[in-house]
């Protein structure tokens, strides 16, 4: 049975990396007692090693160690072998050019469906959409396809923002950028704001965390989605 | 001789679409009757006819005729009997796929070379650097590449944004953004505020408008580039 948090941010603001997940985070690994962390999206182009430290330096105040994927000899065999996964944010063009130049997406999807409990920030949880289409990301990299895992049914956009009324600047907002998306597809997308992340459990996707989600349906006004209820009630 | 404006925006805050670049345009298209307007960028989605229909409006308040490519029997004809063209704003990853898709970007590049004056506003001004991979865009389509018209020798980052001291998103800044591209690309980005444009003829890159621009080249700090003076002293 599928097992996932897929959290709009790492670290929302005023408070230190991954924080506010703790309580569930120790819910999620329950008797896990190490994790593969999947660093290739790259934050501000921190390398590996130093990614990776500050998810370790995280996870040691639950009392779960953290391992890089680049530390294995072999990146397949890391994950094959894994009892638990976090991928973290950062670039996602990046990510997942990474992860099909190792063959790594199939075998994260399968993974993702047996059960393996996963948790995605950012450019994390975006790949757990059927696409990366909705990235908020510059496009650094070419990447072999924009096909993502797909284990959940719709799209995200995480960081989402609300238009803001008072801006005089001319770029397009997320909703109008969301918008041309669903010009070319038709893909749920959810909005899920800072703060916010989906507990993914089997078929049930709950919205967690103190905030609405805002649920993207093509040719349908956006919706304001309640904290706390299935998102497949409103797909 | 090359002869273009690249312009960060269409359109600045509180005036009308075009207008503060009327006075550049009239010299631009100096006796030319036509210009063939490429609206493949659809901004919010707007379809070919009201978006030429929007171009057409403005330039007719400065006496010059505008034909969309797609009135035209063959996108490759049109361009190459223009006396003019014009590259609308709205999505890079669009814009680049049509261009693609119709064989244009080539042809559009040769064209420029020879000195057929072009304005290019936001997705039109990206597509002149050397890739569009500092585009702000959403990833809404794939194109078959990134590599775009390279007529001048730098990629630019139109709508540039500085980063705000008081954001609480965790959201990367514009600046971040960069600096993740110059991890993996070489290529110097320019980063072209709302307001200002290049005026490019021949090899002369001139800064206009009442703004400085930023420049980055990878390992280096950013750089302020005062108006009026050629981007080439700096590269």
């Amino acid at each position: 049975m599928k097992n996932l948090i897929v959290a709009s941010t790492s670290t929302v603001h005023g408070s230190g990396y991954l924080d506010y997940l703790f309580p569930e985070l120790s819910k999620l690994y329950d008797n896990v007692p190490e994790v593969v962390f999947i660093p290739y999206a790259q934050p501000s182009g921190m390398n590996y090693d130093d990614y990776t430290a500050l998810a370790k330096k995280a996870f040691s105040s639950i009392g779960i160690a953290i391992k890089g994927i680049h530390e294995f000899k072999n990146p397949q065999e890391a994950l094959k072998e894994a009892k638990g996964l976090f991928v973290g944010g950062g670039n996602t063009f990046l990510l997942v050019s990474t992860l099909y130049k190792f063959n790594l997406m199939a075998l994260l999807k399968t993974l993702i469906e047996k059960g393996v409990p996963y948790l995605g920030t950012s450019a994390g949880s975006n790949i757990c959409g059927l696409t990366m289409q909705t990235t908020n990301d510059m496009p650094i990299v070419y990447p072999p396809s924009f096909t993502t895992l797909g284990v959940v049914p719709f799209n995200i956009n995480p960081h989402y923002l609300d238009p803001d009324p008072d801006s005089t600047h001319k770029g397009e907002t997320r909703e109008t950028r969301i918008a041309e998306y669903h010009g070319f597809n038709t893909t749920a997308v959810l909005g899920l704001r800072e703060g916010s992340w989906l507990a993914v459990k089997g078929r049930s996707i709950i919205l967690k965390g103190p905030l609405q989600a805002c649920l993207f349906i093509k040719d349908k006004k956006p919706k304001e989605i309640p904290a706390q209820t299935d998102i497949n009630r409103y797909l």
